[in-house]
């Protein structure tokens, strides 16, 4: 059940800036724009995109919600003030609430969707605004898990993170000096008053971890997770979070009636005809 | 010069309904959702839809802006009642109009980029409430144009439509009875009053399907379109709107750190597993 999810931090730290630098560039941009919750994900982006393109080419965006915790704010405070990116806060209470006072009976999940595709508009508008492109917050772990809203918060036109497990998040942070307070408190998706991640899925990140390691890096059955030690209701349940979240890994499948369809055999990598 | 973009319809028809009913039941659902816009495009879906599934299964919704044409209103209403489906209207101003206020500089393409994704969430929410898939609604000309809003209108869980271009839409709709008036009016996205997508696109669909045809389907290269007769200018605009939305058509690139990484080679197809 050993497993090794360390990372080299300055390798790391040298490809993800230089990804950021390329991706932005080579579109004939030179700036960023980064929704900054105030929890490690945004925060470790943050940092990233400022030593890739400088903090002036950086716009960070506090979006809270009247619910959100003051905490939250004050975190991505620190973020703004340890890395001196440009910052905005735009409140998306206004835009909420007006499809949520529609529906009285609409439960969280939905509340919590509504709010995370509030947050990309305001994100993708300041996007045309400030001419920058919009760099992902979005780790490994979540988007395995399927752990985020489709159309929300895991909007983006790169992602310099998604590679990364959370306790790979964590190491990289506070190797770039993200605030500890930051890295060290429960990771939440703040929609809700005392939401937290690993109450909501049911599991620890450090659990989890050590398994998509096993399941993906190492190619382990779910049977050998199992031998490996893991119980096997949680391997079970992994698994199906992982399969039934497939969707939000896929461009939406389109009806193949020509020769050639876009997405299957009408295909080209990003350097598209040159 | 010559093209065929002439389609089998009553195929089309078959094989279309066959997708959506296949792609929707697969997932254990058994009802979609489509927003109307009163247009060609989801008129055709919400028609393909309705007799895949049953008129009762798909809930169309209309998503007015207080700028809306009423005309756009009364046409969707037209589909409504042609195909029987459930509806729902959710005017979009109120959520829309506090983020337009907060930028008294906003141009056009940001309201309209606003209008577009506050109708997703509507879309999206419904979907949750309704238990239905979002059905798109966009076309293959107007894919490839990258004519549309990243995460607003091209957003959906399953797309009939997409490969079909503008004419094929048409021939189609007029196969399956969608009402002569949508058919027949100059195709406009309404975000702003008078808009039409042959004056902003600055050509005709007729032109640029004919285009596609030989750039697409035929595999010519832009030199020998031109040799076919098409101007010259105009293959160069298109080519270069085609390459320059080309970011629309893919998923975000993630940046390499591991041996497995989401989107390079950790990838599976739909039928994950099983």
């Amino acid at each position: 059940m050993q497993s090794d999810l360390t990372i080299n931090t300055d390798l790391a730290r040298q490809i993800l800036t230089g990804f950021i630098h390329s991706e932005i560039t080579r579109t004939g941009f030179t700036r960023a724009v980064i929704g900054l919750s105030g929890g490690i994900d945004s925060a470790l982006s943050c940092f990233l995109a400022a030593e890739a393109l400088g903090a002036e080419n950086v716009l960070a965006i506090r979006m809270p919600y009247k619910a959100s915790s003051k905490e939250s704010l004050e975190h991505a405070q620190l973020v703004i003030e340890a890395t001196g990116v440009q910052s905005m806060t735009v409140e998306i209470t206004e835009m909420v609430d007006p499809l949520i006072a529609k529906f009285p009976d609409m439960d969280h999940q939905r509340k919590g969707n509504i709010m995370a595709r509030t947050r990309m508009i305001v994100l993708y508008d300041q996007s045309s605004a400030f001419k920058g492109l919009v760099v992902g917050t979005s780790n490994k772990t979540e988007i395995l898990l399927g752990y985020s809203t489709l159309f929300g918060d895991s909007a983006c036109a790169i992602n310099p993170i998604g590679d990364l497990y959370k306790a790979q998040v964590r190491q990289l942070s506070r190797a770039l000096g993200v605030p500890e307070v930051i890295v060290n408190k429960a990771p939440s998706a703040d929609l809700w008053v005392g939401q937290t991640d690993e109450d909501e899925l049911g599991f620890t990140y450090e659990d989890v971890d050590r398994l998509f390691y096993l399941l993906i890096d190492q190619r382990y059955t779910p049977a050998e997770c199992v031998e490996a030690g893991f119980p096997e209701g949680f391997v079970r349940k992994v698994v199906s979070r992982v399969r039934r979240n497939h969707f939000k890994r896929i461009l939406p499948p389109i009806a193949k009636l020509s020769n050639r369809t876009i997405g299957y055999d009408y295909l080209y990598l990003r350097d598209w005809g040159t």
